[in-house]
């Protein structure tokens, strides 16, 4: 069962603004109308709040094993998506962040949901 | 014959915004004139209503019958289009939505079709 | 000859905007200067009026067919830009139209040649 | 109609092995079944005889000239390939020859013919 | 229903050895199992026997709808590939032929069958 | 628990030789060391004995049901490629097959583990 | 020598705009300083003056012959650009055009050259 | 133990503007929590002030050892951009600096960190 | 120090033939003349001995800490290699191995190194 | 040494603006802190003054030979740039110019560095 108690922060290391962007390539859920397994990517990029406003980064083996913790639930891709978008704002309060998650096909359609908090910035390279 | 009844939905998960995304690579309908099978692609790109407006969204294993249900039936690549935007939306009633078909060559002509609902943002990745 | 009256159209099926586009892969006519063949590329993008306006669509094996009747006509790249500008434009009255041909090389020289009516979008792509 | 009179050659310029190879990409002739057109690219390559045997070689412009000539011919795939194979068979005696058209999908399906004189060599590039 | 029927053949056009290929890439059938439609690209690769042996080729219109008719039957991915062997070598007899079935992946997995008639040659290019 | 009860087979349509390859894409187990879950790539290649020898071909979904089973077992590479080896020469009997399991990395580190049966053709492509 | 009398135009087909553009991919010229061959590309972009306003364009032929006079001819690159531009620019006085040369490598040194006529358009695709 | 000492610098050698890019290809460091190293690439991005403002630029060997420094360090992804941009920050003061740090993958997931100094130009291209 | 304790093995799980190949992406260590790191992949390929001859695999984890332990040694790129295989052989005592090191470029120079054990089959993928 | 002196130029030929690039990739100087030579590619791009300005573009293979002329210096990333832009900009006083370095990674690390002189237009091809 996702279990965002799982996840793990430390504090932002300075004041300076960072933008840092994980890449889990290797994602795997139940779908919860066939019980067949999906597989996909999750992107999750953002700012984090500076140090002096007591922000934090998620920790990446954290972030590991928050993600395995959805392989054998049974759970919409929306869900998922929309979970993981929660699950880290409650974490990290961030100043913006995106959640994207892209599916390999089944039955011949492939997917993408995007979700997002905060004013995400035209080009969130910085 | 495409029958919108075999459509399903579920609530939005959130009040937050998503986008979705879901290409469809083997769609097969007939050609009324010759009666020749046509293939192709389709896209469907949609932000759904919020949970607190009682938003659904499409389940994605009866869209994949819904285009099933297009296999035998003889129709032009613009109603194909048209009739999938006008029955998701049915459905969904999105903030917006984009359908996109694109046809693999016949007669050595290849085509694109491209139809919306509401206000599609210019950066339809959020 | 390049024969309009070969085109055939059937009404737009729906009021909401659609954006149409077909790319006819394999297009010859012949040089009225040497006599020797040309072989191109044809595309033919628009917007075709509403169901409400009586707005009707180029119909594709009657394209297909219309693109033939240049096959051994003596006849100007720009020329046969031109004419099937005016050839979809007369059927059609569509909202907007982009017509562009792709040339292969002769005598060392490739060409493309572009003509439009209305005011064509920025973005073509809806 | 396929004209092997217009095919001319030139001498072969030496006794010392040629390997000559021409890719014709603009070959269009008329399906004998649908009347339409059928656009493919014709490969020829071969070795001629050598100078001291009298051996000749196709001249260019002519063999340009010669493919032309099947532009409104209905006429199979396979035949036009061993009709080209006959026809510069019967001007050259080369060696060996391989004639290789590749066509165009139509209805789908892409098709590509081989045909050859005497004994090609494992590996034609010499 | 696969019907052979609508294979249609023409006299082989030569003595001298020809290699055909044809590649449909816009086959579908149905799988028996699921009910579900399967999509894939079918090769026909073969040496058609010689006219003077009353050697006969498969004609390419009769070969697109006699894959066609593969498009309501519900049959398993082997048997289409015999099938298809099966009737071409009823048709023609030819020298040697291979047959290849390559199918978009369904639940995550992807297939190739191969089958063969005759003495395939280890270069089938000639 | 990977479970070969999960197989089915059908009986091999033809006394012709087939060569039949499946690749699953989306193939995960997990780590006996660290629980951790591993993901991969799983092909089987086989000819399947004759109709006449009473020659069995695994059935496509109850593949991919057995190598769902392997989801949450603890289990090394090299086990996993031995096992399905196993299981599927005692479903079949196969003239030859053979298993080609794909890692993606962990620690930095990909592997790709082989197993066979019978004498494997240098061109497994008939 | 370059010749602008070998230029020949024809008279534009229509008062509706277009959008022309001739690629010369093997264009050659001499070295002043060292008498050495240089080869490049030529491309020439250009919006015609329309019927109404007895506007021409370069007819493609004649374009061949006059870029081929400059075969001989010692010349600096930027003349070359700019003596094409002036020949055609006296030819046509188009509403505008562009004419970029870029060549290969001579010295280990490649070279592109760009020259203008009017205001070329920010999307000169139209 | 990441040494800024390592670092040296010289003279801008001019007062015109200009734009230095340093990507180094082959970092490593090692994981606070786990002691695994970790890999990566360190881009470096900056316009150091003019030597009339007495600038300077880090010297490129003296960057290499600094960042070499870094082997036996167990640091945060985060810190390590943070801790490059400050040490080079405090070195060269310069008008704008980017630093982005890209690493492979670690538990099947790579991230990119991006931190900066100053009015970064939208196009840092100049 | 490179550390052959380090590397655990478990018992084949087979008495058929197994090959398997690990592939270390980020493999480090240090030139012992100038004292700089180095950065390279190392690639393991072996077949085991069987199960009935007490034949071993070496465990992934424990290769990946073995490999980890050249990271501050100070040793030639040819020693690496043969240690390398020193250390695998004696645990394993493989039917065969290739131990394959491939080293990022330093001063404009890049290397491999390849060394092994047994009689190495041509076609080392079975 | 460098050498300004061994720089020509001829009058621009026309009053007409001009756009010139050349790019040099066999670029080589030493390293002034180790002694090793440095490879890299320089791209001068520049819009020389109109000829009724007395406007002066640089002769390409004395331009060659200026750059020959770094091959046994002891000089900096930055210097080069620098010094290249400043000895053009004394020679042709263009109307704007860009130099832009790009180096072959040494100890693993590449470099690009930019310079300019006047208004660098947003789109320099233009």
């Amino acid at each position: 069962m996702p279990d965002p108690k799982l996840l793990d922060a430390f504090a932002t290391p300075t004041d300076a603004p960072l933008v840092i962007e994980h890449v889990a390539e290797e994602f795997t859920s139940v779908c919860p109308v066939t019980g067949h397994p999906d597989f996909g990517e999750v992107t999750v990029r953002f700012q984090p709040r500076a140090a002096r406003d007591s922000g934090v980064c998620v920790e990446l083996k954290s972030l590991k094993l928050y993600l395995h913790s959805f392989r054998n639930e049974g759970i919409f891709y929306e869900a998922v998506t929309d979970r993981i978008r929660d699950d880290l704002n409650t974490l990290m309060k961030p100043v913006w962040m995106q959640v994207v998650t892209s599916w390999r096909g089944r039955g011949g359609i492939r997917s993408v949901i995007r979700a997002g908090v905060g004013v995400i910035p035209v080009n969130t390279h910085f």
